[in-house]
């Protein structure tokens, strides 16, 4: 049975979901949600999921929602990526929950702001504001990363996959990759891993579809 | 053992855990955390804690932080509201990772912003803006509790104690409790479960000790 995951490339929260699926081994394919033009806001898109939201995973009898639980049913069922012991398991979980907390939630709206909506539209306050609280994260992932190639243990875990949820976008949202050393050596260690793909070449949609 | 939680009354956050720590029946006891005089960004707590945050759990040799983690460590150790099946489990994750996103963490920074900054210095359109981002967080949780006691189940889970985090507090942030008849009801229930304390008797703090 093929996992299906209805996501779109813009979305950090699918992608989460999706490379955890991809490098997992796991068979699936991505479902398009025509995001921008409302899809997800739908009634019927609704009744799948209450929050409006992308990602959501179907498996056979199984409806999924959030990224982070979508990642924790990959660990589940592949066996990967959860930690390797009880401790670990919780660091992968606390680095999932700072990351929905601190950082996705902050870098998607701010990556929003100033890139999908009309420039005339861009609440420039509200932006700054988001910025310095980004600043605060980066400061906390540049540290958690200092000596170390991996959040959690010595391989990729589903707290890298999360915190890195934005990072790869090329639109600009305030993140200078080059001012953060760690982040920028451990983005580099996710990338080389074998399957990695960048978001907008393992889901459909991109910004250049609507220019 | 005595579980100790670094908290301070005025965390949404530490209370999600001092709740489930609480109604568990599990033995706990709080300490306290100056915040507001920066001891949750002293180099001796960020060893502790690298995020800076409130609430640390410590229960003989383990160290726990973000709320979410001790929820599931406190249902992992008591048995209680982690969901009965493997399916309310993942509903109950799927309804924290949502709280952590897109419900607190716009909630606490609003209460913040409006309640503990000086007059002169609230960010007028972020605060406009976070009050808009949380109203459709109200939307989503007052249509999921739609002919429902509780998120998830028949009974108090951690997916409720997770979502109910900031909406006890008597400091205004634009959530009007009567405005959402499904809400205001589960809240009721939330409070009337047996041993259920608010967020200023649960937890040493409140704005009560600054003025």
């Amino acid at each position: 049975m093929t996992i299906t995951l209805h996501c779109f490339g813009e979305s950090g929260n699918a992608y989460k979901a999706a490379l955890a699926l991809e490098l997992s081994g796991l068979d699936w394919t991505p479902a398009y949600v025509d995001f921008f033009s409302g899809a997800a806001r739908s009634p019927e898109y609704r009744e799948m999921n209450v929050m409006g939201e992308v990602p959501v995973l179907q498996d056979g009898d199984v409806t999924l929602t959030q990224s982070g639980v979508i990642q924790m049913y990959v660990a589940e069922k592949s066996g990967k990526f959860g930690g390797t012991t009880p401790e670990e398991a919780r660091e992968v979980m606390r680095w999932m929950f700072w990351d929905n907390h601190k950082m996705s939630s902050q870098a998607g709206t701010a990556r929003f702001l100033m890139n999908f909506l009309p420039e005339d539209k861009r609440p420039k306050e509200v932006i700054g504001f988001l910025q310095g609280r980004l600043k605060a994260a980066y400061i906390t992932l540049n540290a958690a990363l200092e000596g170390r190639d991996w959040l959690v243990g010595d391989s990729i875990t589903n707290a890298d996959m999360s915190c890195c949820g934005y990072l790869f976008y090329p639109e600009p949202f305030g993140f200078d990759r080059a001012a953060w050393p760690n982040i920028d050596r451990w983005l580099s260690n996710i990338s080389a891993q074998p399957g990695w793909k960048h978001p907008y070449d393992l889901m459909p949609g991109s910004p250049a579809d609507r220019t």
